[in-house]
């Protein structure tokens, strides 16, 4: 197949939605039958044998026993998306296995479409790699959504195959997953392909500075305890240390101002943080660098700070020999750039069963997550090549 | 009368609200029956002839012919008000005429009790002083409250004498104003008393910042167009040459993120700015420096800076004369502090048609538009026995 037609086929998934005229497909929607059935149709082409697991993850297994190379990704997809986040590298592993023309390999391959990895409808992240871990627990199980569905009755409602979801019995080769960049870097490099060497760690807080609501006019300056001033002057020293040390992103993406008048010196401003890294001990050292800016900053003012954390999530690091093969693969099609990943993928939660490797291709524009995501064909045709390289790399070593 | 008299008549008042348990008073309400009933007694009981002009000002007329010198606050209230925010300065003024004991001075005194000041039921402040100075124009008249009742019918449901508001007529000798400072300065100092010498100028802007929304994680910080990391660092800059310009404040005191999302760079930032200083040069040299900072921190991160004007109000000197007249008042019963007012008051109205002059009494811990202002029976004593001062020294110039 040619990059074109994989880009066609998935305009084609893109059709199938929740909501006309736009592309919105969330865990286990109706639409999702109509996702399987043809992707069932293009893996049994392929000749792969097809089951939906018991969290509605689509499984096409080529070759028998073990052990087996998982290649995945998600098809489920954020409000009014775009064709290419997740679908483009469950398209690209059936792409694979029919570019083999049913030729086998030593190990198996299982393409697996993630039933679940935005979030959206039960508010938590990556329920089909989960599953496929061993996670799928009664806490996940018993969530609800926003009708007051669990998803223990969603994945009744939908109907699975009951196929056991857990992989772990299976030994693995490795994983590996291609998804769009879905940031600039590529673009603004002009490289088609970017070899994932890390999934960043990523800590959020919420930081409250508290001071005191004032008249704007009779309050002289030397008098003001301006929670906004403080907050203000810290979001900066975010942004500095951020751009001061290399591979670090740190952003102030909220910010609650009270009163919040014009004519009113802030009493309260409420700042969300979000830092990530790839190395788990430098994200610690900048959190605690900010931390201590906070209070810094806030005791120059007579401004509290309250400190939150909501999230701290380490760092997954791709597998050193599997990355170091995907990269010679991309080698003979591409430049290789070495990147780290800034969002949370599957193979972040595959990396707990088994060895795992990730291929990114360039997001014109770095547009994701926006009926304007697009891809290159030529870029999906060296994703392709690339992929074969790396088949053909781990069939010689396989002795 | 003492202190603690004047401030038990303002507790008299207080009680006189629109809403039970709290003190609400905007213009023309009900309870402001109660106020004209209650103050018109006091009044009379000290020898003015009392009546109420079109706008529904109060007026106690003390002594005959011209010129006048005119006394003078405002009565109605913000939403659960103090009790001490313009009564106190027409109780003071009463307590003022019936000091004199029925003694005639060679010019009248004219108490005014303006109806309406905080801007609260029509959105524009200054009805009862725009009144005495001629501008109660037709387009204020037509104005709506939130119920749709205009200004014009406001006045005709409350009833008034339907005297003529305007003053311009009669010759005056000025115009005398007492108030709580609102604000930190005078309690900061241990000082019970300050000589208004200005009323400050004002602008305000909305300033927005836009730059483009995009993933926190996938987007690395040098190529990031982020609207919040501008605007945190010209707030940051706003507080700075405020804190290094005497005279200057200047508040950002309202901000809106744009998506305003943990994990999104932020796309758009919009802020208030508002900026006083007596001197108005000063305050166009202040604004013209924040504007084109605010354009060279935007464009060092491609973010664009919209910014519009909403408020240009020139600062109104208090007259030399009357003021250096009310400080030798001031002087033989407390040190004299000259302060410049950063909030608006009448004064400021009637200065388009009367010399003015304008005395602060100390606001406890700066508190004002609260429940829990308040101030010092002896700082009463104090202004009423300086308002003495400047009757007698102004009596006495008059040949």
């Amino acid at each position: 197949m040619t990059g074109a037609e994989i880009i066609e086929r998935c305009q084609v998934l893109a059709g199938m939605s929740e909501t006309p005229g736009a592309i919105t497909r969330t865990y286990l929607c109706p639409a999702m039958h109509d996702v399987h059935r043809t992707l069932r149709a293009w893996m049994e082409e392929a000749g792969m044998d097809v089951s939906i697991d018991a969290a509605g993850n689509l499984r096409g297994v080529y070759g028998q026993g073990a052990p087996r190379l998982l290649i995945g990704s998600h098809v489920d997809t954020v409000p009014d998306a775009g064709a290419y986040d997740g679908v483009l590298g469950v398209v690209l592993g059936i792409a694979l296995v029919s570019a083999l023309g049913r030729r086998r390999l030593k190990f198996a391959i299982e393409v697996v479409a993630f039933s679940e990895e935005e979030g959206v409808r039960f508010g938590v992240p990556f329920i089909g790699s989960r599953a496929l871990v061993g996670r799928l627990d009664d806490e996940l199980l018993g969530r609800r959504d926003a009708r007051g569905v669990t998803v223990a009755q969603a994945i009744r409602d939908f109907g699975v195959d009951a196929v056991p979801t857990g992989q772990e019995a299976c030994p693995t080769v490795g994983y590996l997953e291609f998804h769009i960049e879905q940031g600039p870097v590529l673009d603004s490099l002009g490289l088609p392909l970017g070899v994932v060497t890390a999934i960043v760690g990523q800590s959020r807080f919420d930081v409250t500075f508290r001071g005191e609501a004032n008249h704007a006019g009779t309050t002289p300056m030397h008098l003001r305890r301006d929670a906004l001033a403080a907050a203000a002057r810290w979001t900066s020293f975010v942004e500095r240390t951020a751009r001061a040390t290399p591979g670090v992103v740190a952003t102030v993406g909220a910010l609650h101002i009270h009163p919040g008048a014009t004519n009113v010196v802030p009493g309260e401003a409420r700042a969300s943080l979000d830092v990530r890294h790839a190395d788990d001990a430098v994200r610690q050292a900048v959190t605690t660098r900010l931390r201590c800016a906070a209070e810094k900053i806030g005791g120059r003012r007579n401004v509290a700070v309250e400190w939150r954390q909501q999230l701290d999530q380490p760092a997954v690091a791709c597998d050193a020999g599997l990355t170091a093969m995907l990269a010679r693969a991309v080698q003979t099609h591409a430049p290789v750039q070495r990147m780290t990943s800034g969002a949370g993928h599957d193979a972040m939660i595959v990396a707990a069963i088994a060895p795992v490797a990730m291929l990114f291709l360039r997001s014109p524009g770095g547009i994701s997550h926006h009926p304007a995501e697009s891809v290159y064909a030529a870029d999906v045709d060296a994703a392709l090549a690339a992929g074969m390289a790396f088949l053909e790399e781990l069939e010689r070593s396989h002795v």
